[in-house]
């Protein structure tokens, strides 16, 4: 093979470097999940067609990664659709399983599956790759992490509350500060639409709202108009276009709004629990607020939905989002589970941790000493010491070859390992050690018992 | 659907406690790794399917899993593979990448991509899911982890007495006493070979060498005589069958068995050299076993050949394995690049701690305090002290709804967490807790404080 080998576009090789950090962003995320009482649960990276198709509308379907089956794959097809060439149509015959395309639908399977072994309420965490076949742009990839916690089998509005607390652990954690944590209510947009009389239009309705910040007032209604919401209807949102002010205040505005939606005011009232609650409870770092416009995964979401942004110094989209969902586990026959949960955007806080320059400079474990080789002799004296040293936990090395001395000591120099220890003849005939700052380049002979302690 | 889920045979569902349990060899692996100099890499779950195709033999090709293109895969096909039906031929045209079937090739891969970011020698650890189209049987899956230390860019042998004490390490680390380290080297073999005359048959033979365990020394001749290994050959094998003793002995009676070839010479000499090495350092609680019908992998390795048996008292095949490869990156077109590696079987691993009863009682982090739920007053009075408790690391859980109080009481129990704290109207108002002991049934009125300590 002449030609210099590659990787499949949209995926991405991780070097030491890279994985310390995203390992770094994982543990900080597990450890919360942990303290606020979700365990961790792993699925299988592909499922059984079915399980997936169809969860995710004709677009989700179309990026679903498909396994071809093993074997003579041919054997058994639609004779019809192998003579029209239906690609669409032979797919399911020579294909049964699939890549995972996100890890809700998989935890619905799993909660399903497994009913009889589950104590409910079930605090779940899921840390584990997902696949699309996205066109791939810079921070979209076709292979990425999804983090995600939820609870299924309660509606108590507190696990609003605590995921909330969950997500300001995390950021604060990570020393990202100020992070805006949006909510709004699947409820709010019924009761607008009600109001408005666009209750058949709620989805046109709400995808129009959510570009407010991107296209602006004027163009929102103009798409509004032309999805047949009527200039009447459309007039009265104009409270909305201008709600601005603190949580407490949007709420007062929302009242009068809705005064006649009883889902509407259902929204107000769960909607203010909540900020009542955080207001009590306080909060680290981040902030709380009320985002009418916000209408992510609509179709799917029943109750509070989430989404939080970076703090306003860093251009980025979401790199949190979540919310209630009243019946995920319907899809698999068992119903009446309420469900809520979020997620973290594990790619996009990379980005922003980079940019701000919040990784510790601690994350890489790097290797912290290496040791010189000038022979087998010598070498066998180092391993002595290196066995000490690993027994401690400290990250060491034996340079394996008996190079030259300058480039044994360049390989030290260009991987950033602090200490050097050179052993000589003499070394090992006064058992001492030579230790070498790499930094101050000041030079010690020590005792093992020393090297040990020096180091550490 | 009406129909209960399920998931591909082969693949598994890992409930917390098995991930909890999991991840706790892994961190242990990784951990000696990393203080053994070595750092993680990672590569894409699919790669281009050139890269793997060709790489594992003819039945590696088969078992690999393969991703159906997207969009319309029909679109550019061979017609004449198209017309015959002929599945093998079509699947390059519909499929382009595949699912990673082992680590090790991706490494190469990975190598030859980046070897100029890279500082020679490069050791390098990976712990990642592979996939595998596989009869699924008692412990063997479709998906499973493999967890790989190798160096590649230096021929040094004290790189195979470092992977010894690797080996050593993570066992004695993980309480898995008494592990045997086998050992050999592809050029006894060669030079067993040689000896007798079959060079140029060297695959049959060590195929049939390799079953002495299995099958015992008669089958083994008959299988050797039936591969065209002539009756005065197999009949200088004879000491070899016998071989038994210390280390030290088996080496002394090689070196008569071996002394017309250089090879086996080098072989000896290789082996001698690791022993002796391996002597003067001592191991924790591994046993090092030369094993001269060890022949693992033998197309691929060129050097020393390691397997790791569990202790005797387990009846489970080889828990890691590993070797010299001279020229892996070859396949890439980067030559001349030596490398040395081991890999610890996880899934075995699991199986042997769990048997001999292994685990740590600790390894589940289980939620420690779970607050009982009287009303929305009384919960939110509890989130102030949950916070506390979460902000010290202990995993801190509210009942989410306010059911009867045994409900409450029972989930609990039902998930074995130690402490529950009451707190009524009468608690509210005197600001102290009622923490309960669920093992011994002790009940005490607490402030936060003392809730604090107590629980800690």
């Amino acid at each position: 093979m002449a030609q210099k080998p590659s990787i499949p576009k949209g995926t991405r090789d991780f070097n030491p470097e890279q994985v310390a950090k995203r390992n770094y962003i994982f543990n900080t995320i597990r450890g919360a999940f942990e303290t606020f009482g979700f365990q961790p649960i792993e699925t299988p990276s592909f499922e059984n067609s079915e399980t997936l198709m169809g969860k995710y509308g004709d677009e989700g379907d179309r990026l679903i990664f498909k396994i071809l089956n093993s074997g003579d794959y041919l054997a058994k097809i639609d004779e019809q659709a192998y003579a029209n060439r239906d690609s669409l149509k032979l797919t399911s015959n020579i294909s049964e399983k699939a890549l995972r395309y996100d890890l809700t639908v998989p935890f619905a399977r799993y909660v399903v599956q497994h009913q009889n072994e589950i104590e409910f309420p079930f605090k779940r965490y899921q840390i584990q790759p997902v696949w699309r076949a996205d066109r791939p742009q810079k921070g979209r990839f076709r292979e990425f992490y999804q983090c995600d916690a939820d609870v299924v089998g309660s509606k108590s509005l507190w696990q609003e509350v605590e995921f909330i607390q969950l997500y300001d652990t995390v950021f604060s954690t990570l020393k990202l500060e100020g992070v805006t944590i949006k909510i709004n209510n699947r409820k709010i947009l019924s009761g607008i639409a009600e109001v408005i009389g666009a209750s058949d239009k709620l989805i046109d309705f709400t995808v129009a709202l959510d570009k407010l910040d991107k296209i602006g007032e004027e163009k929102v209604k103009e798409e509004m108009l032309s999805k047949g919401i009527s200039l009447e209807g459309i007039s009265k949102l104009q409270p909305l276009f201008t709600l601005s002010g603190s949580f407490e205040s949007q709420i007062e505005s929302l009242k009068g709004i809705l005064s006649s939606s009883e889902e509407g005011k259902k929204g107000i009232e769960e909607l203010a629990f909540i900020n009542e609650a955080i207001s009590e409870l306080g909060l680290k770092t981040a902030n709380l607020q009320l985002d009418v416009t916000l209408a992510r995964g609509l179709n799917y979401y029943t109750g509070a939905i989430f989404e939080v942004a970076a703090p306003k110094t860093v251009q980025m989209g979401s790199i949190g989002g979540g919310g209630r969902y009243d019946d995920l586990t319907g899809i698999f026959g068992m119903n009446n589970v309420s469900g809520v949960g979020i997620s973290f955007g594990l790619d996009r806080i990379y980005l922003v941790l980079e940019e701000l320059g919040l990784f510790p400079e601690t994350v890489t474990k790097n290797v912290e000493v290496l040791f010189i080789n000038f022979g087998d002799k010598e070498a066998l004296f180092c391993l002595k010491a290196i066995k000490e040293l690993r027994s401690v936990g400290i990250n060491t090395e034996l340079y394996p070859d008996t190079d030259k001395m300058k480039k044994q000591m360049n390989h030290a120099n260009k991987r950033n390992i602090p200490f050097v220890v050179l052993v000589g003849e003499e070394e090992v005939g006064s058992n001492m050690y030579t230790l070498k700052n790499m930094v101050s380049g000041e030079q010690l002979k020590v005792s093992l018992k020393e090297l040990v302690n020096q180091i550490k």
